[in-house]
């Protein structure tokens, strides 16, 4: 077993093999999204420079930017106390929500309860992915 | 139902019950943890502007900073596209990481695949929590 399988293998996976991972702009710190991973498309992270994740909802591998062609570029991968966590630094081409925000985290909570749209759209998704999703 | 509810309830929680929450340096933007919420700790959150989370090993409430001091204040609360997700700005006191360091993920994968330390101690665990954790 190589080095890096051995600290991958070292990790938490949850009862469903997974492992969250959260992932943010190398230049800005800003946070893009969450996602999961196992150790598979984490290894395959590692080893392409490209984030790799499983989607739960439609339980397949599938890289960031494979339709969109907005791929996040590897910079650094960091994982807490607990290891039951990864930190993932990237550069991202385009943006890395679906729904056309550089960020998923969009929608800030205001005074009155209500969830606000806070995000600039940077892209129409219709344009962008042509399949429905 | 106030609108609060109402904006809480629209979350989607896991089949626990619970929803991961990134907690985020509210000048710095760094990532300092990540924890798990609840329908009533993340009301208790919002309403006393303090992190309250749920606790999956010890499966109990808990309040950061209920023991070292080391509390969060809130500055703003976000989601993301899919609403399975938080983001929390805080004003950390002290430390996020219970094992000394400002932010939990203190470890970063190397080119020869191995954890290295990177974050900075701040204090000393021993001496801010009392009982064993």
């Amino acid at each position: 077993m190589t080095q890096l399988e051995q600290s991958l293998q070292g990790l938490k996976y949850d009862d469903a093999g997974l492992i969250p991972a959260i992932i943010i702009d190398a230049a800005t710190k800003q946070v893009l999204m969450m996602a999961y991973m196992n150790g598979q498309s984490l290894l395959e992270t590692i080893q392409t420079g490209k984030t790799h994740f499983w989607s739960r909802s439609r339980k397949k591998y599938w890289m960031k930017g494979e339709e969109s062609g907005h791929v996040q570029q590897v910079q650094a991968v960091y994982t807490d106390c607990d290891k039951d966590t990864l930190l993932i630094e990237v550069v991202q081409q385009g943006a890395a929500c679906h729904e056309g925000f550089y960020s998923c985290f969009y929608r800030r909570l205001d005074e009155q309860g209500q969830w606000q749209v806070v995000g600039e759209p940077i892209f129409d998704p219709k344009s962008v992915y042509k399949k429905a999703k």
